[in-house]
């Protein structure tokens, strides 16, 4: 048994944290991540600037991340503008984020859930021209900070919306760390039925030390791809004591010793969550850098 | 569906942490525990008070816990002094611990597992003359900070050791956190194909944050009981900066969330997480007194 493991740390997570770090860092983020034998990374998001200082260095970031390892780079868009600065810049896939609920798009990204869904549209068919895989997160699936619980027909409704456009994949997001790991059987279910034959991807906060347990769930679904953060870093927007994206160190270790395949060295990941701990001035929510690995 | 949460953070909780707490704030967790559903409290453990301080005040914490609403008190013993002295007070269950490897039993009892299983049945055949229930953990089952991995085969042999004596209930303990989900199916079943009939037990430590994804496998596999501590206090003696018991209000969410019954109130457990943490002047490893209830 197999599956793929997605560094976000250099997109969701750092730009969850306050400490703005230099784009030599994020670099090196990226470089130990891949060293470590991460092949698919969420490298940077092409936005505004003025909305996410963090992300203000994304095609700095992209023309030093490391280019002759087969590693897929990503970059989150939200529009055509992101795109073509995106696609400018050389990633090897776009990832557009449609909010569950019409509070939280409008909140997040300053438009309706409608319109959201036009904008993946138009991206997707760019990317298909571009020759760039584009898939698209159906972010607070599992629940809305402001609408509150979020039913697994209106997550099939945006899964069947979104599959009109071609998406190379469709993610699942706990954006906000409340989700269990029944609800990830049930929506990997209700995004399958819909969407049949479409890679599925599944991305934890462990805001609510449910985090490990859902990603089981969701080797368990036979979802392809998992996110997570070195380190766990990533706080969470709505939760200002949270914690962050599981950890790649900590998933790592609950796979191998699963026995479930991710071709990602521990000690490497856990070494690099302790230094990019270092970097932001934090402790780590990863617990493996702490406890250290088994056997020893 | 449902399932047992032992509160064990009077006993295995505080027995770990460094501040020595006065008996009144014992026996306040225990009442705030009873207040909030719990209905099994690890209380106490009747050992020599040179070795464990925390548990020197054992008869006084059981003079004083609430009597009238049904609750079961395990006192941990490892003797028939333990026990003379646990029978005394008044508890309703005693357990034992025997450790998997020969290592850990040497540094943790003092004795061989030999000597421990002889142990465990002189304390077995006094509490059934007693009328008290008695209970064996099988400690390390999934680990051993000394030796290193430990097989199921030697968790089966134990556990068909420990059956002659007529347990009530066999718990199969994680004792330094490195256990997975699949080991937990697997030891379950090895556990069941021995000891047909005897109910079980599961006790989980999330040092590296598989504690929760094992406390669902456990579900899954039909086990009765989960331990769990308020606040996840703990600690664990052989990784000074690691986590404790999973967290009662953490597990509590989780199983709400998925529609498994534990009779226990959410907020007021968060509640008494918060306040053990400040009696022992420590953030604690539980997240859900930090993130906040969902839906809020």
């Amino acid at each position: 048994m197999a599956i793929t493991i997605c560094e976000v740390g250099p997109r969701d997570g750092l730009q969850n944290e306050k400490t703005l770090l230099p784009t030599e860092t994020k670099v090196t983020l990226i470089q130990r991540a891949v060293a470590g034998g991460v092949r698919r990374v969420e490298a940077t998001a092409f936005v505004h600037p003025k909305r996410v200082p963090q992300m203000a260095d994304a095609e700095q970031v992209m023309a030093q991340v490391p280019r002759d390892s087969g590693v897929s780079y990503i970059g989150l868009v939200l529009n055509r503008r992101g795109f073509e600065r995106a696609a400018r810049a050389g990633v090897d896939e776009v990832n557009m984020v449609v909010l569950a609920t019409e509070t939280f798009s409008e909140r997040n990204q300053g438009m309706t859930v409608e319109a959201s869904l036009r904008a993946w549209s138009e991206i997707a068919g760019l990317a298909h021209e571009a020759g760039i895989r584009p898939s698209v997160t159906l972010s607070a699936a599992f629940g809305c900070p402001f609408e509150g619980e979020v039913s697994p027909d209106r997550v099939r409704d945006l899964a069947r919306r979104v599959v009109e456009s071609g998406p190379a994949e469709i993610a699942l997001a706990d954006t906000i760390g409340v989700g269990v790991p029944t609800q990830v059987t049930e929506l990997v279910a209700a995004v399958r039925d819909v969407a049949p034959g479409v890679a599925l991807r599944c991305h934890f906060h462990n805001t609510r030390n449910t985090g490990y347990a859902n990603a089981v769930a969701a080797v368990s679904a036979g979802v392809e791809t998992l996110d997570a953060s070195a380190g766990g870093i990533g706080g969470c927007p709505f939760a200002p004591a949270a914690t962050g994206n599981i950890a790649t160190e900590d998933l790592v270790y609950l796979l191998d010793r699963m026995g479930v395949a991710t071709g990602v060295d521990l000690g490497e990941l856990a070494a690099t969550g302790r230094w990019i701990g270092e970097q932001l001035g934090i402790d780590v929510p990863a617990l493996l850098g702490r406890a250290g690995t088994f056997p020893g």
